[in-house]
């Protein structure tokens, strides 16, 4: 950013930001996404928005209509809550949707404390997350789903995004030594976790081709050959584009954890870690990405993404919408993750165009 | 050891054995146990029996009888196989059944090589195992399961051990976004493990009440919240008394996973960790401790050990047989295991006494 001549702001929270053309006193064009992954996964979910801005400042910097607005390109901090919850934290501070000194107290496994993290990293910067309020936002991102390759698609635009629904969900039996102890008298809470994660798949499968059940990560205690776990901790994440479909799911898991414990003899907790309702993209805005990826004769159609994204935080506080290029193989959060430069480009030209008519 | 006037010899797997009275040029008897544990567990599952050798070493000294036989007191390496495998290691190796050069190049999760820990911890020793053939072997132990207390008897005399087959079972799947993976495209790792996990305990449950199926140890790859697992690796700790049963729950376990790789489309991987066939003690060893119990007025039974022990790789090499006390709860393999101490006397009280049988 600061090769490129931009003005470099961090805010509390760590989003970066770079800063062109403010001197026109109108508010900025944003333009955005992340730069963390998830572990071992690829290199363009998120990355990929970033850099594109950067072009784009570059592009407009010798462009006629440069003076029209400022531009802000930004690089949310933890979008994929890997470490520290919840996801899209950046982005969601900087929309008001949680106070930045709660997000800076959130924990990792290890213990170690957001707020000490970036300070030991550099990014603890000054400025009160929100204070710039964006004219709009446009976030460039790939599909990381199958659907534009299947359909030889080039180009995405967003309309929605699904809703997110994250928790872990603890399972306390009872440890006992794997040879001695009859079945009968077993309180195993890792045969409870297998069957929360079987039940989940049922659920799913059984309910809406719309929703999607994903058990991610999961630990035993004392997690040994030969000793029935005491613990089980795991994740389950939810995510339906309809809200009230995405609150049936989240009770009816909630009734089977409630049959399970009593079952099982286990004591079940759940621990809310996120949870975002679906988010319609601003109609203007999609109708300029379809009309701007026509104009450069790219073929175009409008979907809901099924990931989380910066923009559905971005949008609670100015006009937002997101651009899609495709993803190979729908393969994503894997380092098999590949999008072709030609196509990277196009989205990069639908971008720009974009930008210029809102500029105007 | 040698604080009680003990030689103490080590031998090449770290095996550590206290010697007495060897001018006799006899056999030893042989009396011990281990003194490692799993994670987070108790201080009774092994230490007992080799604190209860040092006990009679000591009763022995000022005992007319202690001329008759030599002792040896063992304390052997790595029974419960938490770090390192297989489980009961220094006593196979000891009884002939792996060879040491083998067992010294065992690996941990981190890479670490069992030959270098040894010799970091000084415990590489130079005596070859096996050297020194036993007259005859006892083990004295905590029961670690529920039976003696429930049916109120002080000493339990072991008269042969369950079958126990281990093994690592790796499922790969494909790693996808939790979002945009439809579920239909999944080849997820994670459902798959728990499949086995259910199908383990339906499997036991129908088949035998003397069967135990324990899935104690479990890792996600990339085990992250939005990802599905593309690896699940998990332990299957399958137990019966006896071994046709237990070739036939293995046979059923494979038949079922082949099953469920092409039902998933995942590809399974398994491993055999461990596998001992039941053992059954040597009669007379085991009359002459239910007659030194009833001669000492405790009530006594003859039992199965659901538990693995050293006792069983021993057996291969000399008579050899166990001495069981009572556990409260019947717990083990974990903080709350427990045994009065009055109780951890009276199975020394039959302890010493059945040495004083064999060495006249």
């Amino acid at each position: 950013m600061r090769e490129d001549g931009l003005d470099v702001i961090i805010d509390k929270i760590g989003n970066i930001f770079g800063l062109t053309g403010q001197s026109t006193g109108k508010n900025p064009i944003m333009i955005g996404s992340h730069i963390d992954t998830p572990n071992n996964a690829g290199k363009y979910d998120g990355p990929y928005g970033v850099i594109a801005g950067l072009e784009v400042a570059e592009k407009l910097r010798n462009h006629p209509s440069q003076s029209r607005r400022p531009l802000m390109i930004a690089a949310f901090t933890n979008e994929e809550g890997v470490r520290f919850q919840p996801d899209m934290m950046g982005s969601l501070v900087y929309a008001g949707g949680l106070d930045v000194e709660m997000a800076l107290n959130a924990r990792d496994l290890d213990g170690a404390i957001l707020r000490d993290e970036l300070r030991r990293i550099g990014y603890s910067g000054d400025m009160t997350p929100g204070a710039i309020t964006p004219h709009a936002f446009l976030e460039l991102h790939i599909e990381q789903g199958p659907v534009l390759e299947s359909d030889n698609i080039q180009i995405g635009a967003v309309e929605a995004l699904q809703g997110i629904s994250w928790q872990r969900i603890t399972i306390g039996g009872k440890a006992n030594h794997a040879g001695t102890t009859p079945t009968r008298l077993r309180y195993d809470a890792g045969l409870a976790a297998a069957h929360v994660i079987t039940f989940l798949r049922r659920l799913v499968t059984e309910y809406s081709s719309t929703s999607v059940a994903t058990v991610g990560q999961l630990a035993f205690k004392p997690n040994s050959i030969n000793v029935v776990p005491s613990q089980a901790s795991f994740t389950v994440d939810l995510r339906d584009p309809d809200e009230f479909r995405l609150c049936q799911l989240e009770q009816a898991l909630d009734a089977y954890l409630g049959r399970l414990a009593a079952e099982h003899c286990v004591i079940v907790e759940t621990e809310r870690l996120a949870r975002f309702k679906p988010v319609v993209f601003d109609r203007g805005l999609v109708e300029m990405i379809v009309d701007s990826a026509r104009s450069l004769e790219y073929s175009v159609m409008k979907m809901t993404s099924g990931a989380g994204h910066d923009a559905q935080m971005i949008a609670h506080i100015c006009p937002s919408a997101m651009i899609f290029v495709p993803s190979r193989n729908g393969i994503s959060h894997d380092p098999a993750e590949y999008t072709a430069p030609g196509q990277l480009d196009s989205g990069l030209d639908v971008l720009f165009d974009v930008v210029l008519k809102i500029a105007k």
